[in-house]
């Protein structure tokens, strides 16, 4: 974190789901001032309730009055927010008198993100990741959890790493589900949790003796360069439950790098399930 | 093809599906002798009437006596044929009296055919792949069909060529369905129609404005090294149709590597989807 956001009073942008709580509740523990701005439709009742202000997602002139306004040493954003409609955006854009917006928001999955971060920036605001904020919420080096990877575990968590090291110049690939050698599943688009559901299915078929692999395993990296304040690798309970319903006999995540949604509980998951959970070094 | 198996009778063990009989009707066309071995269950009626000899998948004892009499100058394994069951597994190891072949068949999904190739040959059998004896059914270098592919098409296949390159090391990852510089999914497992199926679903999703991105392609090439006798890549009118379903706008294939069935029926669909069809150079 750069020296001019590691005080003052920050702005946490709350979107969807528990995040931003989580964010909240770092913060407090380590005495750092905040405001929350909720964007409406958006931010849970737990947030909503400690708002010092509410803005519609597209309402990008409203953002910028109000954070002026506060003048916070950083902006974090936490918790997702649904793609507008292209309606939506064409009024916004409108609004905004700007139709290169539009041409920025229209691209991929994280350009809307990227273009408000850039806007924010071009305001003078510093835009800093939870990651920075709260590290405290991210998953550490190490064994978390009672269980120890096997000896193949260790072989496919190398397989992993390196695959997803190959990867890295593509848009594609922040984990994979892998055995030994073999790779059985790369994450696309449709997220953790659909690859592990197909991960799961391809131990089903037929040539799969109705079992995953021995030392099938879930590997979830950053990719090198990936700006964590758009996207945060995320694991937590659920991922915990969907990997062993796919065979896995264990996480590995990169440490520092991946949010873990209550991590008490993601811990306990794994230990319950009998999977191991362990942090990565991850390339800097 | 090496020297000694570019003449005399060539011994075509035909599995399942339509390719024993493309690859009969090829060498027929170059004048070719052949004889057709038939395994229970899996070989289609048409080459069932032409077998000389008939087998049961893991009747290697039987299979090994058989292709001894004939003596072939190449054994052509053709088709497909589903893993059997654990227990078939270990009757036939025992019938062997060698364990050992179980251990090699329990393992991956080309280990099985990989073990029973090894046989063959400890027996002085030349395993040739149908690439090798009937190159005619591969898809050529170049336009096929009348559409050419966008400039950013052409980003597309750059792409899908070196993600799929960085990701020859590991055991995964024959195709792929990318636009520009996005990669939507790398096939697993679960091959080139299902992961098809995913990019449809994808492109569905809120974030994609229910369309693929522009210049969404299908990538499909052989890995470096990957031993074309065993998995040969395959495309067919099917493959096209599923494309289209998925949004794409062409395929792209390595020429010389990847069977095209049914070529004259695979390039009139393209045509008539409004899909290019070209085959790239692959390196040797």
């Amino acid at each position: 974190m750069s020296a001019s956001v590691e005080a003052g009073t920050l702005a946490l942008v709350a979107g969807a789901g528990r995040l931003p709580e989580l964010v909240a509740r770092s913060l407090e523990r380590t005495g750092r001032p905040f405001r929350v701005l909720a964007v409406r439709g958006f931010t849970e009742r737990a947030m909503r309730a400690r708002a010092s202000a509410t803005v519609d997602l597209l309402d990008i002139p409203g953002t910028l009055r109000i954070l002026k306004e506060w003048a916070p040493s950083g902006v974090v954003p936490a918790g997702g927010v649904a793609r507008p409609s292209p309606a939506a955006l064409l009024n916004a854009a409108h609004a905004m008198r700007n139709r290169d917006i539009l041409r920025h928001m229209a691209g991929g999955d994280d350009r809307l993100l990227r273009a408000v971060i850039g806007l924010l920036e071009d305001e003078g605001h510093r835009v800093v990741g939870v990651h920075e904020v709260a590290p405290d919420l991210l998953g550490r080096r190490g064994q978390m959890g009672r269980h120890v990877p096997s000896e193949m575990a260790q072989v496919s968590i190398g397989t992993g790493q390196d695959m997803l090291n190959a990867l890295a110049p593509y848009d594609v690939g922040q984990a994979a589900v892998v055995a030994a050698q073999r790779v059985l599943a790369v994450e696309g688009p449709e997220g953790t949790d659909r690859m592990l559901a197909r991960a799961r299915a391809i131990a089903r078929k037929p040539f799969g003796y109705g079992s995953a692999p021995k030392g099938t395993i879930l590997v979830k990296l950053p990719k090198q360069g990936q700006d964590l304040r758009i996207d945060l690798p995320a694991i937590g309970p659920r991922t915990i439950r969907n990997a062993a319903a796919a065979g896995c006999v264990g996480v590995a995540l990169g440490a520092g790098h991946t949010l873990v949604i209550d991590e008490a509980q993601t811990v306990a998951e794994a230990d319950r399930q009998g999977l191991f959970l362990i942090g990565l070094d991850v390339a800097p």
